[in-house]
């Protein structure tokens, strides 16, 4: 079993920026937790960030065949992108969206998810413990069993 | 480890009410279910059902000491308590919240969760599967592991 | 034939409560007018008042087989209660909405039902005679006859 | 006793529009429905429809002598006129508004209702039944009796 | 020099409609006291009323090259046509828009006037009176004096 | 095949009204300009306009057997008539909606357009010229050709 | 008799301020243009103008037993003040209001007017000539004659 | 004199629940308080706290003849409950409302008060304090005297 | 200790502007009022109205290290001044808001209060009786005593 | 003559993407129908896709010299896309607007069109069979012939 | 050259009113850094400072002969006055709006500037240094130099 | 010192676009203006544009360590970029905000910036101008200078 984790803009800077919102973590450091909660289930874990829209987009179409799930991410597209929404739509791969800080309580424009229509769940404001939850959350859904 | 497994108004009624929606599991169903994951993980399960916003609101009071964490499907309350809300808060223990349905894809008054912001994590739209995931959720959460 | 009358939150105050807007009728009133209309037609009606949501949806639960339609005067749940749509839909009777003031002329919180969108019918601002005609209303549907 | 049935806009294609909303029942079917009803109780029933706002006012305005109330299905013109509100409140004739599909479900400006406020009930989504049952609640009401 | 008082829908029942809103002068009352004011100016009045808005736009359009300006009381339509806007401006006629009510002071879909924004002015709430006003407003205006 | 050319109001005055914003061209000059491409494809022109909704709904009715198609200017019905709506899904017909003027970026009034929805294309800000393409819209959509 | 012709904020500045909107007439142009159409008609006219809401509040108060009516263009208070609103209650001194260009044709913020629900009539878009059609209403109203 | 002392959902776990926003005095320490300055001035206090809706409006309808006038902290239902606003406004007694935290500064759904408009004062903002000078603005109210 | 009473504008007017709203009652009334039960309870007031908002917040900041609480009836500003509410801010002075009448109940212009949000209690509805009180609340706060 | 044929994000998917809503048509299929129509008509095509929203910008500027006019389905920016928008402004050529489902029957977010207003025309609903109409519309504005 | 440095309401209590949200820089100090910068750069700064509007336009309009532009911080103002803007745009002269905090954080009602729009730039959230870069700005502006 | 001058999407494009909006100007003037400006106060100038917001994003990541400040005109993404905020913030640089024009005088989705409440100043509506202002309001910023 092989999973996509994506990540949205700005997240290649995590540990960086306003460490007092997302704390000191670093991309590096979510890919390895990850990893480590799938190899211990048995799945392999491909890792994807940008901060083209696009390349996201492509992304999800080009690993569509190659992946069973997706981890993602993805920051602040989340709020704006519906041609992102179409992309996790038009792929058919089940999909958890994770948030490191808890949007609703940040400003209002943040507080409208354009894609949480097409996941099959949400956790957030977890902070990094968040992603490994998440994934296995998309292994037990994947797997079809408690 | 012991869970709260709590269940808001029309609930009890499932697998009798609108089946094309909800499908015809019942709640034992799902109670079975949740206490299948837990306690194949140590951990046991309390269930809690009532058409009564304030018995929840008690039942959460008085579980507060015991259970170690909620697993919430709080139905039409989601869109309009904010008592409960401020109880979820109160408690101070984590809670993740699960929807049977996609509450995005129905009326415009089941898209505002005023609970969303108080608890760890969301689950919608994986029908029954939905509660396994959650109670998986739930439980890494409690054990702070992969 | 057996109909169920129900009333939701300070009805029980009804001939004390704000005369100039609703009158000076007693929820007694209502009950034996109801009684009677139904009587005549051969029907019985079991009457059911409660200032406790939770109270009235465990009553449609409880007599969804016992009874055959709902003459409900919602009153303040009308506009705010998604968890009373709920149990209306799930218990699938026929329901007629009754008003005794014209709810659209007071204040602008009064002006949306959300249960309208499940009940059969609405009469509204008859006063205690609207009672009376919903009733017949309820039972000309339930009998399938002009 | 007279009664008045008055249709507004394209509600003279009933059977040809829209079948799988408003079925196939013609107005001829509803107008003998409707007498049938009222003739049964020693009424009188004069059908009118127009596709022009201002026939329909006009003719409030010249049966307001003769009739003694209206069952109304004011299709499109419930969402949208004023003037049509205006003649209702005029004339001062108990009106019962039909509506044959439930308007609460379909488009968003057919959730409004202009002419609700001067109407003393609504019969919504009974389709063809509607209309008996609305002729029964005007005749009950015009005879105060229940 | 001629002038056009029109009215709009429900104002031929003046006098009967809701008397504690809009008094007891009836539309010929109202004739009157317009075609005097103009007299005795030396102006000619021509009258209008129709509750169909496609008439009144055909009487404006129809009466364009023959008076020199409107009193306009246009009902119900002031808040809903813009039709009746277009017109207005197509005929480039001086217009001058009466309301015997004040209409800021009745429901919230009476506050927006669609035609406000092409009438030279607004005599509102002075009953009876507000016709003679306008009526020397509208003179006032063409013959340019003060 | 024939096709109708319907107008709505004030259209009439096409060539007097507001030439800043509609140009000199005359509703005959659209008349001629339309039958002329539909000739020069085999196809004849019923034309039709009326300040009248009901007139317009009632001429859809009627031609619904007799034209294959419409190209309409609803003026400003486009934006307050849910009746000339429910007509066009009445009679079944493909109808290309055609502005003069772009619509858009006139009053804000003048942004919604409640027949959109119902109708296979729109041609909007061509002035004159709009019409003949959407003519030959109709007749490429009537004959399933490129 | 005795008129008040008061001015709000900025409008000292008449014939400086944006030309292309309010023209080059001076406020002492319109003082003598008012006080020529009351002189003629026998009543005398006080002028006020002030850049202080609370100024011009004191003034309607100071005047209020020693006028008879007021001619105001309140500016861009029109939009703002409340307290100006109260005031004219308070004062119950017939107020007719004018503006010099249709504010409905200008920015969103001054389509709002808080004061046109407690003036007698409105005159706006006129220019200059605007204050001499608006004394000559609020005379006819102060003569009750036509 | 007798006064009831009412409290909402959730203000049984004061003392315990968000400190930082509410402060560590629990509902007893508040009773305390309330009965000192009430016996200090002559009048017993009877206490009542639910997390149950209908039990509040029931124990508002039970004492309205046993108590003179109401100081009620709402709780969360001072935003949602307009059953609660039906029951003070039936019941006829005097209620001030009392809220520890001032809730104009925290979510945006704590902003409106159903309940405001039927009460006769708000305390706002001054923790424990506040409920002390409630109860003299209450009595004070009820002696009628400064 | 020192109490400011102040007033905004048209509070002069006060027991002749609408009496039906705001009774007979003075200013002079009311300002005898507060000293008295301020006196009796050893404070002495200052008494300020101004129907210039500059003025009001002027005084403010002069007696600011003179008095050591300030009762206000904003009157209109209560609606609309931002700097008002800055101004209570900057001084740092406790003040409890009046208003006679329920403002709730009126235009909903009324319904925003700027100021709430720093003040410490209101006391809506009382007519004359609300400032007794309202210098009752204040005084016990300052008091700090039950 | 040259035309482009654009296409935004998740359009290289078509025939695979909830065929329900789009059909099984591919994008290449597509490409082929407008070149028919077009080559039929003496003008070449050219194609592009990308899910990079700059992607498309720069082919619009690239190619602003070398084509004639536009087709465009901009998908998911259609609802997003300012800068999308303010390129077809800058490049100065005619672009018709096509979406394969009639949008405004779909989610709130798909009825807003932020390009409309800079296009010339729509094409929607008509699913694959749209595109050959759309190309015909483009090639008779560019030629200015019916 | 000659500056005017006006500020509105409040701005007097610098240094004193919430320095956790200003700091404890006064007006004084602030009037010194201003002509500092404009001196060095040979321009005379004219200070100006009232808590009454109508004195800040009063200063605006005397001033408009004698300055070449304004530095301006209108404070609360800024939100609420459609006068003010009225003024800045009748003077005509070039204005630099400055905030000392970033309004965009606050409270919503200090998220919309009625200024900006007849203001040459603003400068917000730089503290007492952005008075010194906004007289720059102004001054270079006025030099027309780089 | 370093700064970078950035722009966003179709600004390359600038003196071909909409002349008679933005001018003839293009990027290269700009670029020499900002360069000589920062030449002469001894900083260097690194310029960037793109039609894509990854590209954008990536250069702001880059640079952050590179340079000591941004000039940045987003163009289009002002009004939907929440990820170019969010780099914004992430950088840590300051940035000042330019626009040509004058946004707030345009379409109503120009009026939003999301990016405001991140950026240390704006220069809006100076064309040319506002570059050359820019840059020295950040040179003064980055200075610490009057």
């Amino acid at each position: 079993m092989q999973l996509l984790l994506a990540h949205g803009p700005n997240l290649n800077l995590l540990g960086e920026r306003r460490p007092e919102v997302y704390g000191t973590t670093t991309l590096a450091d979510i890919e390895a937790d990850v990893a480590g909660v799938a190899n211990a289930r048995g799945a392999a874990v491909l890792c994807f960030q940008s901060n083209h829209e696009g390349a996201l987009i492509d992304a999800l179409h080009s690993y569509r065949r190659v992946v069973d799930g997706v981890v993602l991410n993805a920051g602040a597209w989340t709020h704006t992108s519906v041609a992102l929404r179409d992309a996790i739509e038009a792929v058919q791969l089940p999909v958890v969206e994770v948030h490191l800080s808890n949007t609703h309580r940040r400003e209002a424009f943040r507080h409208r998810s354009l894609i949480a229509g097409v996941c099959i769940g949400q956790v957030t404001g977890l902070g990094r413990e968040g992603y490994r939850v998440a994934t296995n959350l998309l292994l037990d859904y994947l797997e079809g069993r408690p």
